[in-house]
This record gives structure tokens, sequence and C-alpha cells, in this order.
């Protein structure tokens, strides 16, 4: 039984420049989508209860201006637009088809559309690869269509789209038979046409108004993140809402979470299917696959993307941003006529980590002066009713926190806004808004239409105001979160510039699991340390006249067959004497050989025992998201506590550190009690490390699980116990593209 | 250095019955406060914008069917109301007096009520412990008067009562202006008055209407818990709305929540007052102070108290309970025309740990039959637009669905509500609800106004409907939670026979800390087992020949000066021989002695080392909710990670057991991976001998701390390693009164 040592051979270690991988993909170029000036209606139809015939109806009742076409080779005229036997027909090249033939014949109707000069295509029709095997088959069909035409296609599966201000109603079902809606500045992407037209319907009753409606279906070709990376560049718009269920590209839905964040603009974002039953009803809904919620979680953290549960939500993020002022930090200021107001409004500035910083001595000496004798100065500040049958004297303390540098955005609930001076304190409040760049948010806490007069000088002047002061505080913190994450991005994107060089490692070309020696020299090679430790045979160990390294060592069994060795009896720790290592190595070089008798033993490996704290840290290349990094607090820990924080590689030292403090168990490493703060530069190192590993060679492994990981004392670095990596075949398949 | 036995010799222990303490109070007889006959306004007042003057308009305005009797020495009639000089001069017995003098005549107004045989006073004047130290004084002048005279007192610093119903709208400020107000099964009990009524006067627009409505201001007498208690047993209402920043005896309210699961009855309730933040804006809003939030929730989640966050919230879980049909078990069946919104609501149904189960081989048969060919059963259910048309086949299969015995309740979302056939639809549900015991939840996702006669079929049948399907799923979670837990307070109640027997112990006099040794053995006096070990000085130390127990051992400096003695450096583990023993002796003892050079050292405790998890085990005397056990993984985890879990004691073997299950950590109790299960019976018994102990000797024993105790795998039973136990004085005024 000696040590193969084969991969270690194939793995000399070459330091070179090469090129880092680029995941972004070309956006699709989606300007006539919305706006186009001839739509081809292709399988339109006279009778309107048909889908083709409601498309028709529902441009000309909705008052479309462009040209419509509808093409049928068995009628002469619909809706009173004259009708072509075919798309080649039509006598000006349409800017957009609209697509409503049975299911068979759309790939044939996509060509022609091709033919006709018509870059962009949308195919209500169903009968794809929500269908089951058969219709896959016809989706993979609609591909190659669509590869070999050039023509764009939203869909199939969809109902439609609407740009409401272009009098565009160009889709079927009720929501399109709503002629009278009126125009906003917030746009949807939806990949539930029904759920999505239920929201616009829920939103518009409150005054919350949308422009542009697109609901994507199967997603064959455009995706719901190419829409919003169009949408981000609309200036009409200002707020996008989005449905996703599943997307095939995660990296790309990070990156357009990205620019909403560079363009100051939020997608509020219902994502549904992440639980298991859930995923299930996708899986039978749409042909997406969902990937787990936590990275989709950690793509919203990191970007535009604000998560949203119900209609309220949306209603009232939508509205905070619609004020059109970013908070510059976390600190807000709560000003109310009501102490349970205040005192809701705190827990729920804690729940959204917004401070409510004491007032200051000079702010406590401008405001004593207005307040009766006695009043309690705080923040939040309750002006109890008397004040707040004031509206001069509410508006003047309003004004001193608004100018007052210590706070970035002033949450005010105004108790008397029934009082028939409700419309000159909301003027006002106004006047106060002009003259600040912090957002002023208002609670309301009344039934809406005893106030309408002062609300509407709120809405004319911007002001976002909300039903209740939970709500009010549920917008401020999507605010603050936006503008945090704004400079998160910012300050990563300053420290890109440190990438890691490319080091090429000669992998052996088979899929599997590599020993612990072989993955330790992969993370070795991007300067990750590892513990100290010699490979011997048995017959080695039977001959050691002492230790190779102090006691406490700890050993175990080197085979590439065996990645969870705890499980198999194949590791011991604390070993004191040097009789208990020898009885020791024959011991879980038996049990290894009776946990998997084929497994090839290549030796007993001897490690110097590590100190620290246990981590556990990895990275795997996500289909959907690519490369991800992990990290998690030791042992059994991460999994059933599940303290685990992902990031999407590569990983800036900077980010990396974000990561380390973002664990619950953040404290231990800022020194927890008594014990002394764990070396967290060391460990963003080797973070920032493992996601150019994982970048850099992710066409090739799959995985690694640096576990444990030993984070020492500051200073003391950190150590690698135990590795594991696996690797994907040279040609696999199913490798992202990357390197 | 010879160990100092005082404590032991102190300590002797006799076993011996003695009488558990019983921790309810007396309930107050509130049954006239909001049905008098006969009401006295003193402090009444000719000028309406006085509070004395407003009370009686509004009780005059409101339309009271009763007798008001205005008191003021210097009017002859206030609002058409024969006007007295003193109470004494009313010639009939008033049933509840409204005190609206300034707060320094209250004392003696109380006084005066007591001599008119007036049994209840609100008292709305202000001035008492909400307004700093001569209020509080003032507050104390109160009780003394309100113990006197046997008059009990809601308030002082209160906005009033109102009974709907009766029309007695006795308070003041816009919310009692509101005369239009319709009446409702909901009563409202809140601490704060503006907020309470901001409350009703948006739900009313929710056609969610409210009955009775009492603020509680100050609670120097009657408390928050004492009305609820009273409401319970008031046929009218069915649901109860409660607004809670703190309470001054938790356990009562832990009372009237059981009482709430009983009657079937729940409490919506608003716990505010719980970040740090909050608790000081708390602090100058009332005069009560907060127990920690976890205790509220602890105490919530074994009651019927369901938090709620937003008006929202509380519409739909109001609606939910309205419905009059508490489900049997945790399974729901989800019924949609939209499989967007079926992916929401299996999500949120997972989310509220709702389950939904596949539908089984003769379901699925009784459907497929009702469905177009290759319509995919499952559940969520989604019958697409198609069969949404057919109002008829959709309720068909909703029928099938409630008929079936392996679910719970039943969630609807129709997606056809605007059409005309809607009514049928909603009158052909209804029939199906009256023929099923289980709850049937509508999701409508529309705007209201467009289905109301569809709405109006659903509430006179008492058919819960809500405006989005994550609503529905949010009242179907609150359903679940309170029959879940009126099944644990059943099965609790019947166990409760098991209660341990009080052992006396005889515990030194002073207030501190005891040693480890004194500790365990008091944790040993109520079965929990301890560590083997042995006290013994350095000298015998310096003269062993063996170690007493079986390498390795652990070995701690005994002295009730260090409590924490791995801060002291007074600890080693893994001890494995004889001289290493005796060196680390010598090491701790002097780590001890630097650290506090005052400390008595009673020697060095030698133990055995313990094999298996460890946890922390402790029990305390909460001065709001009395004795309280907290279970938690040891180590740093149980803090840092906060996976811990609190009941109120005494706790039996079986509410233990829903104790450690409750734990994040869970996973390791049942065997995680290919780890044995642990000993979770043995584990069961420690907790409740532990929560008997702090029970019976909580007027002496302030805390008691098992760090660690370790637990064997199943049928190893636990070991407490060790133990610390901090005594009040033997005469204590903060005791809390239960021995």
């Amino acid at each position: 039984m000696r040590p193969e040592k084969d991969h270690e051979r194939d793995m000399e270690i070459m330091v070179a420049e090469a090129p880092v991988a680029d995941f972004r993909r070309a956006a699709v170029d989606l300007h006539k989508l919305l706006e186009p000036s001839a739509i081809a209606v292709i399988g339109a139809s006279e009778d309107t209860k048909k889908v083709g015939g409601e498309i028709v109806a529902n441009l000309k009742l909705g008052g479309f201006t462009g040209q419509v076409f509808p093409v049928n080779p068995r009628s002469r005229e619909i809706c009173n637009y004259p009708c072509f036997s075919s798309v080649l027909d039509i006598p000006v090249a349409a800017e957009l088809a609209v697509v409503a033939v049975n299911a068979p014949q759309v790939p044939a109707v996509i060509r022609q559309c091709g033919e006709a000069g018509i870059p962009l295509a949308v195919v209500l029709s169903s009968g794809f690869s929500e269908a089951g095997k058969p219709g896959a088959v016809l989706q993979d069909e609609l591909n190659r269509a669509i590869a070999e035409s050039g023509v764009r296609v939203v869909g199939p599966n969809c109902i439609g789209l609407m740009n409401v201000g272009r009098r565009m109603f160009c889709g079927f079902g009720p929501g399109f038979r709503n002629y009278a809606l009126a125009t906003g500045p917030v746009a949807m992407v939806t990949q539930s046409g029904g759920f999505g037209f239920s929201v616009v319907g829920l939103c518009n009753h409150q005054n919350l108004r949308f422009s542009k409606i697109i609901s994507t279906g199967n997603e064959c070709d455009v995706s719901t993140a190419d829409i919003i990376d169009h949408i981000l560049d609309d200036d009409e718009i200002r707020v996008i809402v989005a449905y996703i269920e599943g997307v095939k590209d995660g990296r790309r839905l990070l990156e357009v979470g990205e620019k909403a964040l560079e363009r100051g603009k939020p997608i509020l974002c219902w994502k549904v299917g992440n639980s298991n039953v859930a995923r299930a009803a996708v899986a039978s809904h749409t042909a997406n696959l969902s990937a787990p919620y936590e990275l989709f979680k950690a793509a919203f953290a990191s970007s535009g993307f604000i998560e949203i549960r119900e209609i309220e939500d949306l209603v009232d993020v939508a509205r905070g941003f619609l004020g059109g002022k970013i908070p510059k930090g976390r600190r807000v200021a709560v000003v109310t006529t009501s102490g349970g107001s205040g005192v809701l409004m705190a827990d729920r500035c804690d729940e959204a980590q917004l401070t409510l910083p004491p007032p200051t001595p000079s702010l406590l000496d401008r405001i004593s002066a207005m307040l009766p004798p006695h009043s309690a100065v705080a923040n939040p500040i309750d002006l109890t009713a008397q004040v707040g049958n004031d509206a001069g004297r509410f508006n003047r303390v309003v004004k001193v926190f608004a100018e007052d540098p210590a706070y970035d955005q002033v949450l005010v609930r105004y108790g008397a806004v029934q009082s028939p001076n409700a419309p000159a304190w909301a003027e006002e409040l106004a006047s106060i808004a002009r003259n600040t760049e912090k957002p002023l948010l208002v609670a309301w806490s009344r039934v809406p239409d005893r106030s309408s007069q002062a609300l509407i000088i709120l809405e004319k002047n911007s002001i976002p105001w909300f039903v209740t002061p939970g709500r009010a505080v549920t917008a401020a913190g999507a605010l603050a979160d936006f503008s945090s994450r704004r400079q998160v991005l910012s300050r990563s994107r300053r420290a890109e510039s440190t990438a890691f060089k490319k080091i090429h490692l000669n992998l052996p070309p088979a899929a599997g699991s590599l020993g612990e020696g072989a993955s330790k020299r992969i993370v070795r090679a991007y300067g990750i340390p590892t513990v100290e430790e010699k490979l011997l045979s048995l017959a080695e160990i039977g001959e050691l006249k002492k230790s190779p390294f102090q006691f406490p060592v700890v050993m175990k069994v080197e085979s590439p067959h065996i990645p969870h060795k705890t499980e198999a009896g194949a590791v011991i720790t604390g070993i004191r004497s040097l009789s208990e290592l020898k009885k020791g190595a024959q011991k879980i070089v038996a049990s290894a050989q009776e946990y998997r008798s084929d497994a090839a033993i290549e030796g007993v490996l001897l490690q110097q025992t590590c100190l620290g704290t246990e981590l556990i840290l990895g990275a795997f290349v996500d289909e959907c998201f690519g490369p991800v990094v992990v990290l998690g607090l030791g042992g059994i820990y991460a999994e059933i506590l599940k303290d685990v924080t992902r990031r999407f590689a590569p990983i800036s030292e900077t980010s990396a550190r974000d990561m380390i403090l973002e664990l619950k168990a953040a404290p231990i490493f800022k020194g927890y009690r008594r014990m002394p703060p764990l070396d967290i530069d060391a460990l963003a190192v080797a973070i920032s490390r493992l996601s150019y590993l994982i970048v850099h060679h992710g066409s090739r492994i799959r995985e690694i699980d640096i576990n444990p990981l030993f984070v020492g004392s500051a200073g003391n670095g950190v150590v690698a116990a135990d590795a594991l990596v696996i690797l994907n075949a040279a040609s696999a398949p199913g490798a992202h593209r990357m390197d």
C-alpha cells in the first residue's frame, strides 16, 4: 500500500497570468418592443373571443396610434384594419410581431418574421415547455428558429404587453380591457400574467400607476432581466416591479440589479417559488428552474432588488422612491403627536436597522424653546395632541430635525389631519421638503378620504405619505437599504483592481473527488495556508521513532474515495503519544476499508493540531448564478443553525470582510467577552483567493470545501485543516462557460 | 487554604412535601364598567373644550340611554343634565364614575366615590407617574385611596372608554366624536388612546367593527389583563385587539391568554416597546416597565395572543376568526385559477408552517373527471382561467377538497370575480361552507368595489375573504396556530398532575452567589444528575499518588467569588497525566488569585470529563413574568446565535419536550446525519425538575445556571458539569411573592 502520487504529478502548478472570465451576456435591443410604430398581429381573427381577435380589438379600442397589420389568410379586414394573408405581404416593415397562431406553426412564423425584417416578436401561443415533453420539443424548434432568423422573442405562453402612455393595449385577458387605465412612472415585468395584472389593478386603486407592463411567459429567449435592463434606461420609469418565479441566468439578474442601484431605480420584487412545495408548483406552471432562494437573496442584498411580500409593501416602498430622494445613511428622526406611534415606529426602525440618534445639545436648545415646559425632547419626539393641534408649532419642530445634519430622513406622524388646518399644515410641510435633500415621510393613520385635501397637497409636492406609522418605516428602511447597497457597490467597484491573477493548475481529466492532499495543494496554490502534514504508509508509521509533529496530532486516511472521513471513522484527533499514533493508524485504515471496501487508500495523513475557531469555507459553480463562495461557522452549526453567508465570485477583500461581518457569529470575530478578536484580515484574503480560484477554474472545479478552516486570533492567520475538491470531467457539457 | 464548608452545613436537605405557590391573582369585577345604568362625571364642565365638558357632551350626543350625573359645585346644569356639587349628593348609586378633575384632587375624589358606593372609576386626569417624580408621588397617594376606598380604578392618564352598542361614548378626543360608528363583534384594549382609536377608524373603513373600546392609561389598578379577562366572558365579543407597551404582571397576561384559547377568542396584539430605543420612548410615555420582548413572545406562543404588526394583519386575522371555524390541524388545500397565485400561496404556507398534502389517489380520481385532460392535479391546484370562467366547475373542485379528510382548511383564489356570474359563484360557495366545519377562505385579488355583490354574499355567510392570496394565508396561519396552541395547552393541562413535590433546602440567609459545589448540591436535590467530582486542597493534590478519576479529567477553582471561572483562567480541561494535574492546580489557583485577590478559594474541584452535547439550562425569577426556564445550545452559541427557548415554570415533562424541539438545534437531538439521537427523555425530566426548583424556591433563588449540561445519546442521560446559584437575601424586598 504505497501512496499513489498520480494526482500530484499531474498537478504541477504553473504561475502565469490568464484572462479572467467574463460572465456578462450581450443585452438584447428592445427599443421597439414598447414603442413600435407598426405592429403585425399574426393569427389575427375576426372573432374577439379568440386571442387573435381580442388583441386586434384591444389595440383598436385602447386607441393605439401606430399602424396595425392583422395577418390571417382567411380574412380581408379585422376591426377596420386591412388584413394580410402573410406577414411577407405587409407593405411596410412592422417593428413588432404579435404571434397568436397554434403552437406548432410558431417556429415557421418566426422564420417568416425574420424574412420580413421584423426584429421582435411576442409569442402568446401556449403549448411549449410548460406543456410537458412534446411542448419542450416544440420549444427547442422555436429556439432554432430564433437563432437562425435573428428575431428576438418574448414568450411564448405569455399574455402580452402594454404601454399605457402610447395606448398600446397589446395582449389578452381582463387586464387588457381596462382602457381607462391612467399612466404613471411604474413598470411591471411579470412571469405570471394573471398575477401581474391583479397587482396593477390593486395598485391603481391606491393611486400607484403603471405605464409599461410586460408578461414574459416561458422566456425562451428574452428574459425578465433583459426587459428590466431595457426599462432601467427609460426616463419615464422610476420604479420597476417584478414577479419572478425563476431565472435561467442569475448572474444577468444580479447585473441588472447593480445597474438599478446605479440608476437610482429600485426593482420591487416578488420572488416566489422558494419553498420546496412551491418549486413543485412552479415546475408545472412554467419551465423555469428556481435556483435556491438563498442565492436570490444574496443577489438582491447586493443590488437594487427590494423584496416585497404584499401589495401594501409595494405601494409603500414605491411611494417612498417616487419622492425622488435617497437618504445618505440610516439615521432617522421621528416626530409624532402620539406616544404610542412613536414607540411603534422606534421598534420598527430597530427591526429595519435604522438608527434613531438622540438630539444633540444644540438641537435640544432650538427645540426646547418651541415646546411647553416639561416636554420630553427625545427621538422619537412626542409633541402630544396639544402641540399637534398647533400645526405651525409642529412644523417648526419638523424643520429643526430636517435641518440637523445628524439625521438622514425625517418621519412625521401628525395627529390632527382631520382638522380644518390640515391643508395649511401640508403646505408648510411642503416648503420644508423643498428646502431639504432628505426624504420627509408622512404617516397619516387616518382614513385617507377624510384628509384628501391635505393628501393632494403632499402628492403634488412629491412628499410620500402612508396610511400607518409602521408602513412609513417600511419605506424608510427600503430607502436606507438602497442607499447602503449603493455605497457598498461603489466601494467594491473601486476595490476591483485588486483582482488575483490566474494560476494554471494541471487538473486530472476525469470527473470526481480529489484526495485531501491533492485538494489542499490546489487551495495552497491560491495562497490559502494549509496545515503542516505528512503522508505516510502504514509501514512507515510502524517504523516511526518519534512523531513528525508535536503532540497532540491529528490523523486521517487519505483516499479520493472517502470524501466524508468522519462518517467513515477515518479520522482521529488529539493523539498524544507514539503508541496511540501507531494503534490509531491501524484502526482508521481498517475503518475506512470497512466503510468502503473498494476505496483506494493512499496512506495516512499526519497533521499538526490547529488552533482557532472552526469555520467552513466553500465555493461551487451554480447552474444559474455561476461561481459562489459560502462561509459558515464550522462543525454542524453552519448546517443546523444556518449561520451561513454567500457571495458571488470574484470577491474583493473588502467584500469578503462585509461577508464575514454578516454572519450571526460576527461578535466572535470582533472579540466576544474576553476572547481575542479573530484574524478577519487573513480570512478576508482567503475568501477572496478562493473566489478567484473558482472563477478561474470553474469550468473544471465544480465544488471546493475547506472544512474546517481554522481562524486564529488577530495576526495569527488562517489555516485549512482539510479540503475537498470535486471536478467535472474535462469536457463536461454541464460546465459553466467561464474558462 | 482549607475549603470552607459553611454553605454545605447550612444546606442539609430535607425532603418533604410543601405547598406549591399559586401565581394567580384575584380578578376584578368589571361587570358595570361597560354596562353602567348611571354614570357620574366628576369634574364635569359647561365648556365642551375642556375634558370634563367634552365627556358629558359625548354621552349626550352619542345617545347614551342610562343616567348621567355631572358633578361640579359651580354649575347647575350641563348638557341638560342636572349638575351636583358633590358625588355624595347624587340621589342614586351611580355604577361608574368618570373623573376629570386636576390630578392633585383625584385621590380625594376616589375616596368620595367609595363613600358614595360607586364601585368603579375611570380616571382621565393626567399628571401621575407619566409626569416624573411629583406625579409618581401622587400616583402612590391614588393607590392608597384605591386600597382604602375599595373603588377599582381604570387609568389614570387614559382617554376613556366606549360601548358602541349601548351608545356609551364616554371619553374625549376625536375618536369619541365619531357618533356614527357602527357596532360589531370586536373589542379593543389599548395602552395608547390615540393609537387605539386610529386603529378603530382604519378598521371600520374595512368593515371590521368594534363595539367596546377601553383605553387603560397608567394602569395603577385595573390592568389590560383584567379587562381582557372580563371581555373574554362577553358573548357579544368574538375577537379582542390589544395594544400593549408593557405590563406589571406578565403571569396574569399569560393566564388570560390561556383563557382566550379556551374560549376560542383570539387576542390580536400589538406588542410595542421591544427595542432598546423604544423602551426609552415607553418610559417617557407610560410608567410601565417592559419585560424583555422574548418573554412576551414566549407567553404569546403558548396562549391565545396573536401578534400583529399592521392594520392589514389585524383585519385579515380578525376576518379569519369571525368566520367562526377553527381548523383541526395545519393541513391546507389551495385551489386557484392562477398558477402565479398558487406558487405564492405555497411559499407563504411554507413560511406559516402550513402543510400542503398532495391529493390522494381517490381525490385525484374524483377531480380528474372534472378537469380538461392533461390538467395537472396537485396542491396547490391551478384550474386555469379556462375552468375559472366556469364557476360551477370551479366549485365542484372546491367541494371535493372541502370534503376530503386530508385537509383542515381550504383556500380559494377565484380569478373571475369581476364576471357577471360572480354572485352565483359566491352563493354556491356559501352552500359548500355551510356543509363543512373547516374554514373556507377566499382570496379575491381584485379591487373590492368591482365585486361588491359577491362580497356581500360571502360576508352574509361568514366566509372570510381577503384582498390578496398572501393575506388569506396570513389568516389561515393564525387559525392553525390558535388551534395548535389550544391542543398543546389541553395536553399540558392533562400532564399537570405529574407536579414534582417541594423539597426543603436550608439556604444560607445572605444574598449572593453560591460556589460550584453548593450550587450543584441544590441541583442534585431536585434529581438532576451532576458530574462526579472531588474537592481537594492544593496540598492534598500535591500528595496524590493517582488521579481520583480516569483521565482525561477537568479541574476548576472552587470559590463563591468567581462565578465566571473560564474568564478568570480558573479551569483546565483534558488533563491526561498526574503531572499535568499537579502543575495545572497550581496554575489555576494562581490565576484565580490574580483575577480577584480577595476571592475565598475553597479548593480545587477535580471532575470526570463529561461526554455529550453541551447545553445551557437555566432558571430565573423575572420581575414581571415570575419563574422562567431557559434552554440553549451550549458554549457561546446560545448567546451569539440566539438559539434559546424559554418557558414559564412549572413545566411538565411534555412541555419540556416541546421546548427542546423548538430549538433550532433540534435536528441534533433527533440524530443528525450519522450521529445518534440525544437523550430527550432525560433532558425533559431535568428541565421539569429545574422548573419546580425555581417555583418552589423562587423567593430565595434569583437565578440558577447549569452550564454546561451535557446530554448523552439516547439512554445515557444528562449530567450537570457546572452550576451556579444566585440567592436573594432571606428578606429581600424585591423577591417575588411565591413561597
